[in-house]
């Protein structure tokens, strides 16, 4: 397989991050466009993904620049395809294994962070709401982890630590960075509760792991994650604390 | 591989329905368990599935009556994962393509199913809810479908396929005979739209051609299904109408 791979990403988008994540795993080289969320190019949803999100993939087809895509191109979108995409074009890679048994465990395993896990992600950070589901949902994620094996189906890294590590990676950011909806303090707060205390051990220990990957580093910037967070964030913290303030009133 | 397969099943569930879809396919022997869903046995969750969902598999392990079964049996859960452990399992079924192009097409039509006709399939029947947004996924569904084809992604029956199969057989039912939620004579009509009319002719097609697969005769008991739904769905219109006519009192 040696079709060229064009990669519509943007570096803020967790989902995005997943199919970075794969690609850098299965060491696929690639074109890689960054997509301005705010600023989307006018040929992008037309050409690219008619949902007009990232991440998607133009597989195939004559070498191009990325922002004049050919029609000859197989176009891809969905993250958790994506991830099983470049897992199927490179069967050497670690992303999904070869026993059935194994594979099954990890899309069971992915199928929990999309149907328990994300649904409770967004609520402390974007609507302020209580940890309370946040933390379960974490729970829940740190029971299916093994205890003998280093990642969440096997000592290897593969398509269920994937769909995890970005969301890991930004939820360390918001919280030692204190940005999100909800109070000024409790943040912080969260964060020496995760990372210090006793009830995560497991789940930090896994995160260290994955954060001492060649494809976490070379795909997550904290820097540039914390600059767009307090500006997505900041103006939602004002906003909520003072609907409270307004509903206590 | 010649692990033995228990199938814990209830015929009423389309999503159990896609892995008796799935086996059927691949011609996978197995011992089939019928769980009843308003009376599970006792042992179905601490022993098979702690969701206490159907289906699950329990794979491997000793072959033992399946009300009994053996921790040394691997335990597997969600239908969508059941689906492609069955065709990893038999990788000579055409369950999934070869082609990690069209396999990744199949998992986006499958994903299609879950996020966008899902959430809207069961407004009419369960919640007397208008039929508008059902005929909307219906018809995003619809437009995946290639002209020049049989099946979703290719000639094949594949995954993709199953994902929508029992839920296009349990929705003939509950629309020809007029089963639901909603307002008598509202079935009928909107079983006269979706066959006979012009809009979803490919669909319909579609449909008649999953129909005549043996996989489907085999799987799939309509008499069954009208008489659950009758007894299920019959109280839910006396309660639904019985709200509106309050609402506009």
């Amino acid at each position: 397989m040696s079709e060229q791979i064009t990669l519509y990403s943007a570096k803020i988008c967790p989902f995005a991050h997943r199919v970075e994540l794969a690609l850098a795993e299965a060491k696929v080289g690639h074109t890689r466009f960054e997509v301005d969320l705010k600023d989307k190019p006018e040929w992008y949803a037309p050409k690219v993904n008619p949902a007009s999100k990232v991440p998607a993939i133009a597989f195939g087809g004559p070498q191009v620049p990325p922002d004049q895509p050919s029609p000859e191109s197989t176009k891809i979108a969905e993250s958790l395809v994506l991830v099983e995409f470049v897992a199927d074009l490179h069967p050497e890679s670690t992303i999904l294994p070869k026993d059935p048994v194994l594979r099954a465990k990890a899309r069971f395993f992915i199928d929990v962070v999309s149907t328990k896990f994300l649904p409770a992600y967004m609520g402390p950070v974007a609507r302020g709401q209580s940890f309370e589901p946040f933390w379960d949902a974490l729970q829940t994620l740190q029971d299916l982890l093994p205890a003998d094996k280093k990642f969440a189906i096997s000592d290897e890294y593969t398509a269920a630590d994937i769909a995890i590590t970005p969301f890991l990676a930004r939820m360390e950011v918001w919280l030692k960075n204190d940005i999100g909806a909800y109070k000024e303090g409790e943040g912080k707060k969260a964060a020496e509760y995760f990372f210090e205390g006793q009830r995560f051990a497991r789940l930090v220990k896994y995160y260290e792991d994955i954060k001492a990957r060649e494809s976490f580093k070379a795909t997550f910037d904290a820097d540039y994650i914390k600059e767009k967070y307090t500006l997505r964030f900041t103006p939602m913290r004002a906003q909520v604390q003072a609907a409270a303030v307004a509903a206590a009133a």
